[in-house]
C-alpha cells in the first residue's frame, strides 16, 4: 500500500475495474446485447480502464440458459464471440468474472485453466458466513493461475469481530485483493474510513490491495471510493453511468474525471454512456431514487425497494416510506 | 464551534436551512405558484427544518416582475399570502431572503426593519470582489434587525489570498455566519476540509457560525455537507429532492436522513417531493446530469450546461463535452 499521492498529481498503482455488465446484470437478469458487450468493452480498452468484469460465473443449473443471458455464466464461447481473442498482454485490460460462494456457482466445474480462458481474474463474492467456502474457491482458481479477489458482501451488516475473523482468513489466503463491499450503500465516510483502515491493516506485509466497491444510495458511491482511494485503496469499481443493482455504483465518468492519471481517457466514457447506457434507461430502472435512499438509510438489502420500482406504483415514494417502516 | 458530536448522537447547535425556493428560482425565473411555496414551508414546519429561504431581494428594476415571479423580489404581502403572520416564536423556523450584493439588490429601499417583515434573516450573497459591498448591506441589515450571513460565491475559482482578505473583513462585520458556497460544484472533500477548516479558524473567538452551501455537479453534495458537519459546521442548506440550480443542491431527505436530531422528521420531506417537487421534473432539468458533472470536474460555472440542457439537444453529452474542450 502506497502512501498518498500529492493532491495534483496520481499513484500509478491504483486500478480501475468496470463492472458495468456485471453488476448492471442484476437489473436485467444479464440480458445484455452482444454489442452491448462490446460497446462496453472497446470503451473499457479506450479509457484507460485496468479491469473488466464481463459476468458473473454462476451455476446454469440454478441460473438457467433459458432465463438468464449469457454474461450470468460468462462461457468461453460467449465472451469469445465479443472479445475474439483477447490477452492482457495485448490490450493492458484485464477481464475478470464474479463468481459467488455458497453453492450459486458451479465453479469446480465451471472455471477451466486461465491459460485457456479469455479471463484474468475471478472475483470471489460471499457473504461473511460463507468464507470457508470463499477461500476454497480462491485457492482452487489460483492454482487454475487466476488473479483473484475476496468480496464480503453487505459489510454494513456484519458485526466487528467477524469482520476481524474473515480478514484474518483472507489473509492467509492466496488471494491478491480483498474488496470492501458495502452492498447496501449505507456506509458514511467516517465508517469508510475504519473499513478502509482496518482491511489495510489485514494485509499489511502480505502484499495484497484493499479494494472499494460502493453503491449509491445515498449519493455517496462516488465520495466513499474517493476517500478510500485518499486512503491508500488501490483497486477500485466503478460502471458506465452508473448502471448497477438498484442505486447503482460508483459512476466510472466521475472516478475518471476524478483521477489524474493522464492514461485514462474520459471521452471514450461519455461517448459510451450517450450511446450505450442511457438508452437502456427506457428498460431498466437503477440510480439513487427516493426508495434506494431509504433502504441506504436503514441499513436494508435493497430487494424490497427494487420490487417497489418494479411495481404498480414506483413514484408512491411515501407509500414505500410507511410500508418500510412497518416491516422494520 | 462546538466539538465533533459522537457517531450516534447529535449536536443540537446543528441547524438546516431549505433554499428549495430561492436556489429552485434561478431554474424558473423564481416562478412558483403559491401552493409550491406553501407546501415548502408547511414541510419546513413539518419535518423541524430550521431555516426557509423563500427567494429573492432582488431588484424589480434589474429582474422585472413581467418576467420574474414574486419570490424574486420577496415583497411582505407576497410572502404574507403564503405564511400568513408568520413569527419565529410561534413556530421554530426562521424565514430568510437572499440579497446578492453589486447592485442585483436594491437593498437600500426594498429591505424593510425586521420588527415590519415576517423575514428573520437576510443573506447576502456576493463574488469576493463584491466584499465590501457585501459588507455595508450586512451593517444595514443588522442596523434594521435581521441575522444575517455572508456567502461568498464561486469559492473554488478565488486565489487564497483573497479568501483570506474576504474572511479577515468578514470576521469583523457584524455577519451572524459565513458559509461556504461551492457554487461550480466542483471542491471534493480534502478541499471542503480545508475550506470549512479556515473559515472555522476566520471567526474563531467572535461567535459567529461556518455553514456550508453545496451543489452536486459531481454527486459530492450531500458528501460534502456531512464533511463540513463533520468539522463543525452548523448551519447547513439542503433543498427537497436537490431542487436548485444546474445539478441542484445537497438533498434535504439525505441530509435529514443522516441527522441524529430527533426533532427532525424525513416523512413530511418525502411527502412534498412526492406530491409538489417531483412533478416539476416535467418542467424543468435540475440534478447532476453529465453535462453538470463536466462543468463541476473543469471547474467552470454551470451555465453553459444549463444551457446546453435547455437546446435542442440536451443529452448529446459528447457534443457538450467537445465543446467544452475547445472554449476553455
Amino acid at each position: 500500500m502506497s502512501d498518498k499521492a500529492p493532491w495534483i498529481t496520481y499513484r500509478p498503482e491504483l486500478k480501475v475495474l468496470d463492472c458495468t455488465i456485471r453488476d448492471g446484470g442484476l437489473i436485467n437478469n444479464s440480458q445484455f446485447t452482444d454489442e452491448q458487450v462490446r460497446a462496453v468493452y472497446q470503451t473499457c480498452l479506450a479509457a484507460g480502464v485496468d479491469y473488466m468484469e464481463i459476468g458473473y460465473k454462476n451455476a446454469p443449473a440454478q441460473f438457467p440458459k433459458s432465463k438468464y443471458g449469457a454474461w450470468r455464466h460468462c462461457e468461453e464461447e460467449d465472451m469469445r464471440r465479443v472479445v475474439g481473442d483477447h490477452t492482457f498482454a495485448d490490450t493492458g485490460l484485464k477481464l475478470t468474472a464474479m463468481a459467488d460462494a455458497g453453492g450459486k456457482s458451479d465453479w469446480k466445474h465451471q472455471i477451466i485453466p486461465a491459460k485457456d480462458s479469455v479471463l484474468d481474474v475471478i472475483r470471489v463474492a460471499c457473504y461473511v458466513h460463507q468464507i470457508s467456502d470463499a477461500v476454497e474457491m480462491i485457492e482452487h482458481c489460483t492454482a487454475l493461475g487466476y488473479e483473484t479477489t475476496l468480496n464480503i458482501m453487505a459489510i454494513s451488516v456484519v458485526a466487528e469481530a467477524d469482520i476481524d475473523q474473515a480478514l484474518e482468513i483472507g489473509a492467509k489466503s492466496s488471494v491478491g485483493t480483498i474488496v470492501v463491499v458495502d452492498s447496501y450503500g449505507n456506509l458514511y465516510r467516517e465508517q469508510i474510513d475504519h473499513l478502509v483502515r482496518k482491511y489495510t491493516q489485514a494485509v499489511e506485509g502480505t502484499g495484497k490491495h484493499v479494494g472499494m466497491h460502493a453503491h449509491n444510495n445515498l449519493q455517496l458511491a462516488f465520495a466513499n471510493t474517493v476517500e478510500a482511494i485518499i486512503l491508500g485503496a488501490n483497486r477500485v469499481d466503478a460502471t458506465l453511468m452508473g448502471l448497477g443493482r438498484g442505486a447503482g455504483n460508483c459512476p466510472m465518468e466521475l472516478l475518471l474525471g476524478f483521477l489524474r492519471n493522464p492514461k485514462f481517457k474520459l471521452r471514450p466514457v461519455i461517448e459510451a454512456i450517450q450511446n450505450t447506457i442511457r438508452p437502456m434507461r427506457q428498460q431498466f430502472d437503477w440510480g439513487p431514487s427516493i426508495p434506494y435512499n431509504i433502504t441506504g438509510q436503514m441499513n436494508l438489502h435493497p430487494k424490497s425497494a427494487m420490487a417497489w420500482r418494479e411495481g404498480p406504483a414506483p413514484d408512491d415514494y411515501l407509500g414505500f416510506y410507511d410500508q418500510t417502516l412497518t416491516d422494520v
